[in-house]
């Protein structure tokens, strides 16, 4: 999108009066190192926007996430005589209940005016399930790796601490977890929140070339999802954004699609938000 | 056990006078197609024997037992935007009540007196869950892998169907499985049921041996586990019936073990039993 926006500005013979610096960055999935590592380097700007697919949306704050391992023991024994095991499968089930009920907790609790629109605002998803080794033995050990997310202005020290005693005060409801507790790992990539105010001067000027080509004003919204903002918020110092094309409900799914129109309507946009952030040369406006 | 029988009887010197085969057969937990092989290649005999560890009762039914695999659908989403996928995680768990509930029923309404003292007579085993492919990504499909017992009487078609259909009528409840239904293979090790009566030659003679060496009458009981039993009764046309040291409670766990003892007791009931159903040469008895 930022190409094509420099491209179209070229195209029509406008010089920007200031630097725009397009950073392709690795990673954004797994923590965001390609975002991190282009802070660490010293990039600096005014203001960074991403191009998140947000539905043409102003994203000004997004959820952080956390990717976790719960590993459930049980006790082996052949499947004719299960009594005499114990099923990880079944000891996952109050766990994974937990899971679902935090979700629903921090989601009624939540009053965030940027994501009142969604209906799950911090979703806890189990990603990954692997138990057992034989359909005749009781499963000995679960593995589940699941993804966590949180709101802007919670840290992730504080959401690691209350997933480990939501977790821990379930197992101590079974006797058996009681005495064979479950553990949680953090591993992958681990997205902190981040937020920008909403009269920001990059969030008024993306708002106005928006408005500038759509006729309405851009809709305001936060993100259940971590993204790279919070690289150029917390460690760039940088106020940062994200704008684009696309829809996320349609990531990671199969037939993921961008609408062309969608496409050519964020690079307008961003066209516009750079000539009129940047500034152009006068005596080479066409 | 068969071995040290006769070789015991051997060292005694006692030549028993009629014909005994012993079979070390092949994949009896997944089948059987050694015992199977056996009967097959014409091997007959007045009654067959097997030492499964049965605590030293004897064994005249053996439930059967058979293996599936439950595949169920879902949708994959990004693990932020989870309600917009379907967990397949999440949608096996009515399937894995209604196992747990067509178990409890079916033990509930078994009253066959062989298995009065069993805590789970015709036990249902989730050994193996597998679930999705990342943290963050809305689990698409769930197999699990699953061992299914059911009562000496019963056969294997019948269990079939009447799985098919719990698990059918618990998917009509669920919106979503109703237009994906979740699918049952039956894999593996088909084990029939199989039974002989308790006043059969074998059971007397066995008993016989048994209380002639313990001095107490044997422990007759019904296993929930299928075993070799029913391809020497079903295609062999033999009476067959399980007698053995070693517990079956602590087989396919930690640490199994066999007593040495019981091993020893063994051995010396088979060594009667042979003894007094063949018969021994007189003038060889020292």
């Amino acid at each position: 999108t930022h190409l094509a926006a420099l491209g179209a500005l070229d195209t029509a013979g406008l010089h920007l009066q200031g630097d725009v610096t397009v950073a392709a960055t690795v990673g954004e999935e797994d923590g965001g190192l390609g975002a991190l590592s282009t802070v660490l380097r010293g990039y600096r700007a005014d203001a960074a926007l991403i191009t998140e697919p947000t539905r043409l949306a102003l994203v000004t704050a997004q959820g952080g996430s956390l990717v976790f391992r719960l590993t459930v023991p049980g006790r082996a024994a052949h499947g004719a005589l299960r009594d005499r095991g114990v099923s990880a499968l079944e000891k996952f089930l109050p766990l994974h209940k937990e899971l679902l009920a935090m979700e629903r907790e921090r989601n009624d609790a939540m009053d965030h005016p940027l994501y009142a629109g969604l209906s799950n605002k911090m979703p806890i998803n189990v990603g990954v399930v692997r138990a057992g080794t034989w359909a005749s033995t009781v499963p000995e050990t679960l593995v589940a790796e699941g993804r966590l997310g949180f709101a802007p202005g919670e840290e992730i020290d504080e959401i690691q601490a209350l997933t480990e005693a939501r977790i821990a005060a379930a197992a101590a409801r079974d006797p058996w977890l009681r005495n064979h507790p479950p553990t949680i790992e953090w591993f992958g990539g681990q997205f902190a929140s981040a937020e920008v105010s909403a009269d920001a001067p990059i969030c008024t000027a993306l708002g106005d070339a928006h408005e500038a080509l759509a006729g309405t004003p851009v809709a305001i919204e936060g993100v259940p999802y971590g993204a790279d903002m919070r690289h150029f918020i917390r460690f760039g110092g940088m106020p940062c954004v994200m704008y684009g094309a696309g829809d996320g409900n349609v990531c990671h799914a199969p037939d993921e699609f961008i609408p062309i129109d969608d496409l050519l309507t964020a690079a307008k946009t961003l066209a516009i938000l750079l000539a009129t952030w940047c500034g152009v040369a006068e005596a080479q406006v066409r």
